[in-house]
Order: structure tokens, then sequence, then C-alpha cells
């Protein structure tokens, strides 16, 4: 079997099963950094790289990449993902009229929230996709996720690894100048990534290493329409035929401004889902973030004409989880 | 009334009433960022700050300053302060057996929680306690926080500015250089800190913007022999008198590693609750760090002798949010 | 001022506040039962109400009247009415995969809930509506539900409650024959539950204690057609003028198969929000269900030509609660 | 294989396994109710069971049997079993502030929770407890229990079927005539069933289709003296040896005031688990009660003279839940 290939000509629309091994079996990572690994392609990061990433700092901006945690938010209840309930413990109102039953005038309030871990701005942890029954570095999935959680690659052993440079590919500005957006559906290629980098310039250059953040303008368009089907409908988003790309970058993360990373409806005239994940989570290794909210670091990096910075972006350390809600920090 | 001083010896023990007001009111930072602001001593975080904070990165080590979330974690439920719950939708299990509906070999896990806001590592909004019904900048603590939450300083507005020069005073390791652990109810003054500085040497200087993290050691001794009461017991922590030193060291914000941040008991022999709270939350406008994990970042900085780093820490946008889990990463 | 007639024609559609004052004054239950009443009108049911209701059971048949309790149900998240969330902790997949850690081949599942306690069929609690800030026996709506809950009338209190004479009055069956179902907006007079009644003879007649039934055959379209704006959208219902009618029936309870028990949109032309319930809660001391299954039952009845059974509805003894979640049960 | 006997003597008890095999051999009640069955032992309760149930109701006096849902519950978060959280989303505090938007000076208050579902009172459903990866009737666990839910014998399958007449033993009483309470760790034998109902004479005959209650007398206990272990520490409970007396009885439902049902620790040299359950749910498709309060109900039934009763205890239809929190009540 040859190298799949980058272009989506090439693709098989018929046979989403062997377009998606043939890409599984090229790029695998499988014991790359060793039997034991727990942080696939985020071992890319080292202390180099994070001086590296400081190193950019200039303005110093700090951008928040998260979007909101808000019972208004894009869930459907789809797979039971709901929007966030944040409810109150203690309020102003009951320390103003004082029944908190607190000495010398102090009062408080607090609060409690039940929420999936991919409602919002979030990290798909190494245990979130499975391949045929196997994770992350060729473990059976049943040995790794069981209904107490991710016992081998929770989330929680990347708290301290997701801290590098970052690089925005506006590919929305650059295939679509005037406003910014890729449309719903389009399948974005290697080859329109490599020429997003180029049009950019050398501080868009992808190394290994990076965090890559991809914005289509989704995001912007519901923000400004309304959430509609952002939570699972059409949307744009990366081809299938980027997997190639994505391994031979070595990059250590990848993010997108939509739901789904990958485009949507996916590439195939037969039922599919979700192709792009099983190839990269679970044989990559590929750390992959989703529901970014990119716009407010896309004009800052217009304006300068730089897309690199120092990104922080470390999960919550939820024992067991396959996944975490973050605010990532752009700094620039 | 004089400007109420630092030593304890001084305070009132009768009184706090009085000791927490005359202290509010010689250090109030009320109208200083004009009347809309929601941000407090964050403000002293500005760019130029984010420039001296990335330039102090150096060996490009990344450390995680956050206990993990897990059910088996501290809390015991007092004022509804449970340990998470963290439950999977869809498991790795499920998907080896194949009953998940997915297409070519797909499979997924998910996720949800639920949890109090401050159930592990966080931090304290700046509506999370108020002085006599007043909360930050002088609204009134009912026109702020409502069963809806915070409608006016919610967590949301502080999600880009928490990234900074930290500072680590190591007060455990200064004060008990042979256990590295300060007993319970022993209140840090603010003599204790300038020691600890000076002791530090020049890298450890608190200035203006700067993120100050007090470890007390408390944390290494419940690691190792158990939680106990950790979650609101006795332990070491910042004597009421050290409100002025917050003052007028300009700081940006503060943490420490234990439960409640200030020394507890707190320093009366009438019942009192949290009086520094009382003081830096509503008057100052400080944000405020609990429960974080300093064990690996001072043994890093004590091997290399150096006690400042860039510090990211920005909360989850949860609109309306008192305080937010985080994920503090410290960059060396 | 006269008593307020039960003529929706008299009504004055542009002064909510005038209607539903002067039905409050006039049908105010407060003191009825003692300063220290917790129950209202549940305070009708005794122990000999409870034998007629006994007495009554005939054929032995059980009809659940709850609709299910599920993801899928018609909450959209208004006011942070969402729909529930039930998750497992453990499961047969688990189970059957051996990972549970159970000796002698024994397996579990178990499972955890999230959701408003009005998300399904429900009790509205004496502390869940006050009428300018006044709850049940002229109490303090602010003494009375805090942050903490229903510190004085929580549903608690009803544990033991709710097991009476139910008596359903098929309104839906009676107005609209052919179809069974009122259309949205229609309201419900005196005089038709009246003539409903001696419509359906004998064993409809109402009685001081009982627990009346009301099925308006909303939900039989919306289980038909999908929930649309089943929750808080147009809706059949009671009038605004059934207030007297709800208190000199001296009736214990009431529920309907809607969403707000009172015909929706109010019947005011300016703002206006669930007018009756502001008079029959906290001044008649009337607990209300909402979104009950009467289909089961409506047949059974027409069948058995039989309006009358044994209806036992507990409410969950939740500390504080202002409704509860039910499974009521009709014995026919 | 002979069938095993209700002798505790008898028991191998280095054999947890043999012991339970032999039994569920014995006693297993797959295919009695045809190939769909999904309400095991429950269908036991017919029509006329119910109008025999609803003859008992002599004085009308109503016992509810639940516990508390409190956040100062039993549970310690073993497996995840939390207590329940109940926080409110709106306030009588609120309302009288003014500061929920609703016109004419209605105000309101809600409520949310999330717990276990068997945080207290409840019924463990059929898809709760498996054999060798065997459910209820002789199916696949994992065809069963998904983390989707119980797909089969979902607790919602008995919102109707749960009302018969009930029958209390109140062994505590009993066997320790002066306090009233078996020692923890006291294993009931069916002798003992049976001298206890010839005690208590011919009300307390059980019959077919019964729903027995056994008072251990634990609950007084825990409830007077803190509850300590109660959830999951030792108790009274019954002894693995009354497999064969829940069998041959015909009774449909069995429910005890204790966390377990069975006594702890089980009663094997060996480590065991629950064996009682093993034999009971999946085998004999019984539906097992636990965490009831049957105090103020055995003060009735002891002064009364009566130990038989109505008895409604109908679970929450929560769509694929395998328990359900529950408030069942005995009407005398």
């Amino acid at each position: 079997m040859s190298t799949p290939g980058d272009d989506p000509d090439t693709l098989d629309r018929t046979d989403p099963e062997g377009e998606i091994g043939a890409r599984a079996e090229a790029f695998r990572n499988w014991g790359r950094w060793g039997e034991d690994d727990v942080l696939g392609t985020l071992n890319f990061i080292d202390p180099a790289k994070r001086v590296e990433a400081a190193a950019l700092v200039s303005s110093g901006e700090s951008i928040s990449l998260a979007q909101r945690f808000d019972t208004n938010g894009p869930q459907k209840g789809w797979r039971r993902r709901t929007n966030p309930v944040h409810t109150m413990t203690d309020t102003g109102v009951d320390a103003e009229r004082g029944n908190q039953g607190f000495p010398h005038g102090i009062g408080g309030a607090d609060d409690v929230i039940s929420m999936p871990l991919q409602c919002s701005t979030q990290w798909d942890g190494l245990g979130h996709i499975f391949d045929h029954g196997f994770a992350w570095n060729g473990r059976r999935a049943g040995d790794v996720v069981t209904s107490e959680g991710d016992l081998v690659t929770g989330i929680e052993h990347a708290a301290s690894a997701i801290v590098s440079r970052g690089v925005l590919l506006d590919v929305g500005r650059f295939l679509e100048p005037e406003t910014g957006e890729l449309p719903d559906g389009y399948a974005i290629t290697a080859a329109d990534l490599d020429a997003c980098i180029r049009a950019q310039g050398p501080s868009a250059e992808v190394r290994r290493g990076d965090i890559v953040l991809v914005r289509t303008g989704q995001y912007t368009r519901v923000h400004r329409e309304g959430w509609g089907d952002y939570a699972g409908g059409a949307a744009p988003g990366l081809s299938l035929t980027t997997a190639g790309w994505l391994h031979r970058t070595e990059i250590a993360a990848i993010a997108t401004d939509t739901w789904g990373f990958e485009v949507r409806p996916n590439e195939f005239d037969v039922p599919a889902f979700q192709p792009l994940h099983q190839v990269v989570i679970p044989n990559l290794g590929l750390t992959i973030g989703e529901m970014w909210n990119l716009d407010a670091l896309a004009d800052a990096c217009a304006t300068a004409g730089r897309w690199e910075f120092l990104l922080s972006a470390p999960p919550l350390p939820i024992t067991g989880a396959v996944g975490s809600p973050i605010n990532p920090v752009a700094i620039l």
C-alpha cells in the first residue's frame, strides 16, 4: 500500500473504512515514545521549544481564546452534550439580607457547575476516540477507558505539557479575504494550509512541537447570527486528507474555531463520522482542540503581521477525564 | 484613625469587626480604576509586565500548580462544597463491545462533571466575598451576585488578564528549613514575607503586578498524611495584619497551598471567619488563589536559586461565576 | 371590594395586579391552620378522607401518571430548566468485561442524575411562588427561601400527606369530544369545570380534600407531534377566574397535563406571568401539579364510567426543596 | 446438587462462589414470565392483589417510609455514591429584593439536584446487579446496561407496578425486645423471619405478591447516634441462606432500613461482596429496597397490633435507570 496522499480527489468516497485504515497505518505513532507513553505528540514540546515560544512575546498583549461557558451555549443534548448549568449556593442577595450566619459583617457567594467536559472550548484527550477498539499507543479501548474514566491516558497527565509556540493559520481570512469566513462544508486541504502559511509569511512557518490554530471563521458567523447547528451541523474544517500533513509537520496539537475540527458533512457518500479523529487521536496521538474563539487573536495577528506567539493552554487535571474545558491564552 | 500596622501584637483579639474595619478603610481601592471596574488589582498587570514576565523564561521547564480534580479530594460537604463527581457518558469498554452505533470502526468516550467551582485549585473571584453587604468597588452585594450569578464582576471578565510575573515565597522552607512545613495555626506576618524575600534573594523581590505564591508546606503534609481537615480546619496562612503589605506591594494576585489562604483558626478570641478575605477581596479588589500545589515549583526554584517565573493562570470564563477551577502553569 | 367572580368577561385585561390582588385578598387562607402551618390546603386531607379514597379501589388497576424523566424531554433551558442528565457510574458492559474488581462473579451498575426538580412530572411546593415578597401564610419570602433552600415550607414536610381521593376532570374530552384536546390558549373556566363534573356524573363530584386532575389533552398532542413549545409556550389551562372555585371547593391539590397549569398566554393585554400561581400558591396555600400524563387514566375512567380513584403522589423528601419530581399513581 | 437449605450452619464459608451458584441455580426464575420480561417478581402483583391491599386501609393514617434526601446524608463517596447536592436557581430573597424581572409582584423559587439514584431511600432495579456477566432473565449484562443506561429493564418499566400489600416484619423488636435494634453483623435467617411472623400474628402472614419490609433497627441507631459507617459498614441484614425463603414465598419485593439489605460483613471467611444480591436480583428477578425509614411505621403497627397495610412505592420513571429514589407510603 502506498502512503495516502494529500489530494482529496484521490479519496474513494465510498470507502471510509479503507481510507481511514490506510492513513491510520501510514501515520501511526504507536511505540514512538515508548510503551508507557500517555502524551502522544505533546512529547514534541520540549523545554527548548518553550524557551523559543517565550521569546516570541513582544507586545505583552494577552488574549483569551475561550468561548464562554454559558447556559446559552450551542449544545443541544446530542449524546448528553448539554450546555453548562451554573448555580449559586450562596449569593450577595443573601449576604446583604444577613441570612448567612457569618460574624463581623463578612458575606460570601459560592457556586457549582454541572457540565460535559466538551461543552465549550476544550481539548480532546487521547482517550476520547478509538479505532476499531484500540486506543492511543495500541492499547485495548476497554483497558483504557471504563465507567471509572480513563485509567491510563487521563487528561491529568498533560497538566504541565501544553505550553508551546502557537501559530495561527487564518484560513478563513486567506481563502475568503472579503468575509474572512469559510462556507460550511468546506474541506481545508494540506495545500490550503501550506498556501496560507506562505501567504502569511515566515512567522507562520509550522515547526515541530507547535500548537497550530486554524481559524475557519465559522465561530465569527454563529457568534453574529446565532448558534444554529454549530454543535454537530455542517461546518468548514480539515479534510481527512490532511492526516499526512498533521503527521509530517510533527506538530504537538491543533485546534479550530469549530465544534468538530474536521469538515462536516464528512467527505464520504456513505455514512461516516469524524474519520480524521479516528486517524489522528488513537493513531497519531494528536491532541485536538475544538470550539476555540480565535477572532480577537486573528485581528491582533493581522494588525501585527505576525502569526506566532506563546500559547498556554493547560487542561484541568480532572482524574481520568478524556477531555478538558480550557481557557487557552495567547501572549503576543 | 491611624493606619493599621503590620504587627500582630497590636491586634485587639476581642474586636474582629474593628480590626477588619480599620484595614478595610485604610486599604480600600474603590474607584481607583473607575466606577465600572471589574478587575481590581488585576489592573496592575499591563502588557509591559507580561513582557517582563516572559523574559524570565530560561530553562523552558513548565510546571503545573494544580492539585487533582478528584472524587477523593479534601472536601467534606461544608456549605455544599463537595468533591467533583466525574462520570462517563461513553467509554472504551462500550466502544470495544461495539454498542455505540458509529460507522467504520470509530468509537468514542465522553464525560461530564459536577463540581463546586472551589472544590480544588481555584481563584476566588471578586464576587466571592462581601463586607457588610458591599462588594468590590462599593457596589451593593445584592446588585452584584444574585441567584443568577455574578451579574457585574463575573470571573469571565478576567479571562485574558491573569498572565504575569510569578514569585514564589517559600515561607515553609524559609521558616522551617528542616521540614519545609509551617505548623497549622501559624500566622505568616508581613515581616515573615519580607524576611523570606531577603533570604531568597533578588529574584524574589515583589513588585507591582506580580502574582505572589506563598508556600506554607501544609499541602505537602496532607499529601503525605491524608487530607484530614485540610478543607476548613487549622492551617498556616497569612495574618490579618498582612493586609497593609498586600496593599502597598500593589501585587495583582496571591495564592497559597492551603484551603483558605489566611491562618486558621483566625486570630481572634471571639467568633471570626476569614477576616483577611473580608478586607482584601471586596475592599482591595485582590484576586486570591487557594489549594494550589506549589511543591514541584518549590523544588525547581530551590534548585535553580531563582524564585521568579512566567505564570499563566487564566480562569475558565464561566458566565457569572464567583470563582474558577484552574490549572496554573509556571514556566521557568 | 366585592368578591371577584368566576366570569372571565369581567376581568380587566389591562390590570393584572388589580385582578390578582382582589383574588389574593378574597381567597387568602393565611392563618387558617395556625401560624406555623407548612401544608396549606393539604390539611384538607385527613385520615377519614384516605379511608374514603381507599374504598374507591375496585378493579385494582394501577396507573402511573408520570411522564418520563428523560434527556429528550421538553425543557429548553428557560431559567436553567434543562432536561435531566442521567449518567452511569458502572455498567453491565464493564461487569461483563470483568473490570469492576468484585469477587465471585458479582457485577453491578449504578447511576447518577442531575435535574431541575421541575423538569418533568412534579409538584410545586409552597415555597415556589411569592406574592409581592410574601410566601405562604404571610411569611416574608426572604425568610422562607434562601440560597440554602426553603427553610420553612420545604417539600419534605409533605412527605406523608399526599394520598387522597383523586378525581379526573377530562375537560379536553368534555369540551372537544372528537379530539379530546383543547386548543392552546383555551382558558378553562369555573363554569367549564362544573359542567364537566355534571357531564361525567356523580363519581366526578369534587369534595373537600380531593386532588383534582384536569386533563386538557395538550400532552396527548405533544406526545404525538413533538414537544414544540410545551415548556412555556401557549397552552390550554385554568383561567385566573377559577381562583374562587379552587378556594370554595376546598380541594387539597390540583394537577394538569400541561407545563404551567394555567392558560397561556395569560389573560391580559399587558405583560403578565402566571397570575393564577400568584393567587393560589402563596395565598391559598394550594399545591399544584404540572406535566402529568393523564392519558391512560382518562381512557380507563372513560371505559369504566367512573372518575374517582385512590391517588398516591408523595413528593421526594428533598430537604428544603420548593418542588419535587414525582410518579403519581392512581389505583382504580 | 440438592436444593440449598435455610440453615446458615451449612454454609461453606470458604466458598462464596459455590454457595451463590447453588442458590442461583436452585431459585432462578429466568423465563418464568416469558423471554421479554422486564419486571421479575413484580409480576406477582396483580389487580386482585391491589384490591386486597386497598381493603386493608382502616385508620387512614399515611406514613412516609423515606429518609431525607439531604446533603448531610450517610454517603461517603464510595464508588461515587455521594449525598445529594440541592441548589437554588431562584430564591425568595431574590424575589423580595425585586431582581427577578417578573411583572405584577409575582416572584419565584426554583431548584436543581445532583444525586446518585441510590443516595437515599431507593429501589434497586433489575439492571443493578449481574451474576457472572448475566442480568435478569438470562440476558448478557453488556446487552442490557451500557453507558447509555439500562436499555432493557430500566426502572421506568415498573412505573405502575409497585402498589401492593405491605407487611412489616419488625425483626429488631422481635429479637431484641428491649432495644428494638439488632446488632451490626447479625444475619437474619429464614427461621428468624418465620418466627417473627408467628410472633406478630396472622396480620403478618407473608403471601404471594407482598412487599415485605424488614426492620432491623439499625436506622434507629444511626439516626440517634450519627451516620458512622451506615453506608457500607457493618450492619444487620438478611443471611444469604434466606434466598430460598425469598423464592418460595413468592413475594414481589423486599426492603430494609439498612444500606445494603443483607448482613454485613458478609458471611464468608474469604473476600465476598453482597452475595445475596447476586442471587436474588439477576436470578430471582427480585426488586430490593434499601435505606428505608421504618420507625414510624413500626410504632404504628405495634400500637395497632396489625402489621399489614397498603403500600405505594412507585419509582421515578427515569429512562434507563438501574435504581430510583423513592418516597414509599404506607396507608394503614
